[in-house]
């Protein structure tokens, strides 16, 4: 470490990673088996290959291969964007008086503007690789659409998202983003599915909610020819793309000669905390270091914290195969949160499986001090954070903090997945102290986890 | 050029440039000077002062030294986003079928969003080392606003920024911004003022001006304690500051050995288009290049085009200095175009003389050409870029596109001022179909001219 270290840690274009970290090839103790709803088998290839594209569901059951090789034409759309910046936060070590370095992955200089880009690339050329004409998917906050609406521009494939009416209505300048890029965006609940029709049929005046979008994107994928479905986290592929965050970072740090102390990434469905560690954890693993992990999740939707650890369904609807995984069940109806990509019910089963070992510690949140901290962070570090993202900001003070007070010069590192430009009524409700939070009570969560299929297998669930 | 070209061209952070390339003192043809209004003889620093802060009047005036070092501290705060990427549009040129080679210097991964901090944080630093307590300004668009209040938050100094009624309640996202960065502001016409309330007294529905935005700014500033005002644009201190576009642009394409046969700039007040160009208009004023330098303006507001070159004032209530410039006359109302960066009806008066001299091209463009590039470059690039920035998108299309007809393996260079992610509005009217455009008529723009001060100065204007 004699030498001195950039606020920016550049890598150059050749030394942008040409291959995926497959942290499960790396685990000992591997997380359990996808099981196939129906027979309660660990799913197979043929079960998930009319949902998803051939080569993600290979990736997502492969559980061996150490690093998986990213595709050419893929390396060459990534250089258009990446590497993403990996920046020393010397403004903000000053501005708190700690002896700690602190370092953050910034993943929002993209147009979509966050980390969602990196799988949304890869899937949209596996599937114009197969030969497929269009995909679906479903959108929330809106940042997993965008980056899926830019991925099938670029390569040349159809999409239509299902974006949450109440998110479409609410955000119409990231619906315009969706569209201005080509696809095909329908609010959901629609009446272009049954499952749609049905949900409305019920509920006339839904504002709808992720799970029933998902339930109409795979509807329409399944239904329609060489139209396959794409997710933008929970699954182990989409960790797997991610890896590039991770590896990255590492890259950059060991050219300095930084190891980090402790990494913190906010968790929702776990794409972006997967893909930051990935690498980090898989030294860990080997035993080449003592570094701490740090989930951050919002109080409101505490997967990881009040979870069980159970087989669950990835959506409401019931209809995907069943995952191990921290959850609240699939029934469990989060509040209004302004962090829309961290409000899933269950965790990715890699990190799951980690935190289960305790290998990965997790916190949650209230919204309010985590926009308090966005907006220091803002206003010393000059980038406006997106509300997920300030999970991790909020985390990375404390301990920060906590090195102040201890006097130890830990290396503390984390991601900053995106910014917060198409959140500003979030920051416009912090701004004038009207934000609060929703903490579940304990009957909320009993009503979720009484959501949790009813199996052998859940038969020892605990938290 | 036997050197591989990566996507992105990269400087170190020892690249970055430590000192302004003032292209006034390589010109061996100076712009006419800065009148008093009043005396009509040239304004020296005194009479600069009250409105402006010193070190900026000083570079305001500062013919004769090539370089201006960038102040440590001022560089440290560059170093947190700079430099800004330099990319070769390798996508674009393959989309277009093209031989040229094509580039753009993308300036708008900083949350404000463009080119603007960067005068933004020079005007800051040098307000705060003066002593003084707070600023004024304006902001039509938003950027320069969102621009100085980061600015103004880094450095601990007040702001209060007019912005343009009709812009702040058809942007509530770009207040909100500039309001969590901590800045008060005020729509205008506001009753804070005397010109406010003068305004407002004759047209109480008015939705506001940037000259009227820019006559309650400076009022404020005037007549407050410690307290100056600062401008986004035209001036030549902010051109100054610009600079170091152009010169992390050289930079990078020196170690490449590439050099542009063609640079292209959108203009407005033409600060960005004038720091693109600083160092490469210097060689080819110095003799050492034949490059070509477009500007590129809205069809809406013509200044270079179909403007006359002589003494006019920067804002519409005639307050300001009198400067030479290509001009549609202070009076000259552009109509409702949506790249509102380049509504202005004068131009930095480096590049009008420029262009007087056969050294500096321009051409108009009518907004919905515009849009069409912009939204064909964010599908083929990735990024989405704003409606000003797009002007020379357009230009760089075109020129692409007349190699291609030559079979010329031309070297293009354009300025990305800056993202469009709060100008979805004007996205969802050009996708809509809703977007027109309004090139003023040989009318309008005489009763623009009529506007022009009737002083001996101007017996002899001419287009």
């Amino acid at each position: 470490m004699s030498q001195k270290i950039p606020t920016r840690l550049y890598l150059s274009e050749d030394e942008i990673p040409r291959a995926w970290y497959n942290l499960r090839a790396v685990m000992k103790d591997k997380p359990d088996p996808i099981l196939h709803p129906g027979t309660l088998q660990p799913a197979t290839a043929s079960d998930l290959e009319p949902v998803f594209c051939k080569e993600c569901v290979k990736q997502e059951l492969d559980e061996t291969t150490p690093l998986i090789p990213i595709p050419d034409r893929l390396q060459e759309f990534y250089r258009a964007y990446r590497p993403a910046p990996l920046i020393r936060a010397y403004f903000l070590e000053k501005a708190l008086g700690t002896p700690a370095e602190i370092y953050y992955k910034h993943e929002g200089t993209n147009t979509s503007g966050s980390h969602k880009l990196n799988s949304a690339a890869a899937q949209a050329y596996y599937a114009k690789e197969e030969g497929l004409a269009s995909l679906t998917t479903e959108t929330g906050a809106g940042q997993w659409g965008s980056a899926m609406a830019m991925a099938c521009a670029f390569f040349g494939i159809g999409l239509k998202v299902f974006m949450v009416k109440v998110s479409s209505e609410q955000k119409p300048y990231r619906k315009a983003l969706i569209e201005t890029y080509g696809a095909n965006l329908i609010p959901s609940p629609s009446n272009t599915t049954e499952s749609g029709k049905k949900i409305l049929a019920e509920n006339p005046d839904t504002g709808g909610s992720l799970g029933c979008a998902i339930s109409e994107a795979i509807e329409v994928a399944v239904k329609t020819d060489k139209c396959r479905y794409v997710l933008g986290s929970v699954l182990n592929h989409v960790l797997l793309h991610q890896s590039i965050i991770g590896e990255e970072v590492k890259a950059a740090l060991d050219k300095y000669g930084v190891k980090p102390d402790i990494i913190i990434g906010c968790a929702g469905g776990g794409s972006n905390l997967g893909g930051l560690i990935a690498p980090f954890m898989g030294d860990k693993i080997a035993g080449k270091s003592n570094t701490r992990f740090i989930a951050v999740e919002p109080a409101s939707c505490p997967s990881l914290t009040r979870g069980r650890f159970a087989y669950d369904f990835g959506d409401t609807a019931k209809t995907t195969p069943l995952l191990r995984m921290y959850t609240l069940g699939s029934g469990f109806i989060p509040s209004a949160n302004h962090a829309g990509g961290l409000r899933y019910h269950g965790m990715n089963s890699v990190l799951s499986k980690l935190y289960r070992d305790g290998h990965l510690e997790a916190r949650s949140e209230v919204q309010t001090d985590v926009f308090k901290a966005a907006v220091q962070f803002a206003k010393i570090e000059g980038i406006l954070p997106a509300p997920e993202s300030s999970h991790a900001i909020k985390a990375a003070i404390d301990e920060a903090l906590e090195c102040k007070r201890t006097g130890e010069k830990k290396v503390i590192l984390f991601g900053l997945t995106g910014t917060g430009y198409f959140d500003m009524t979030a920051y416009m409700s912090y701004n004038a102290g009207t934000m609060g939070d929703r903490i579940p009570s304990d009957a909320d969560l009993e009503r979720g986890f009484a959501t949790l299929p009813d199996i052998p297998q859940n038969q020892h669930t605990s938290p």
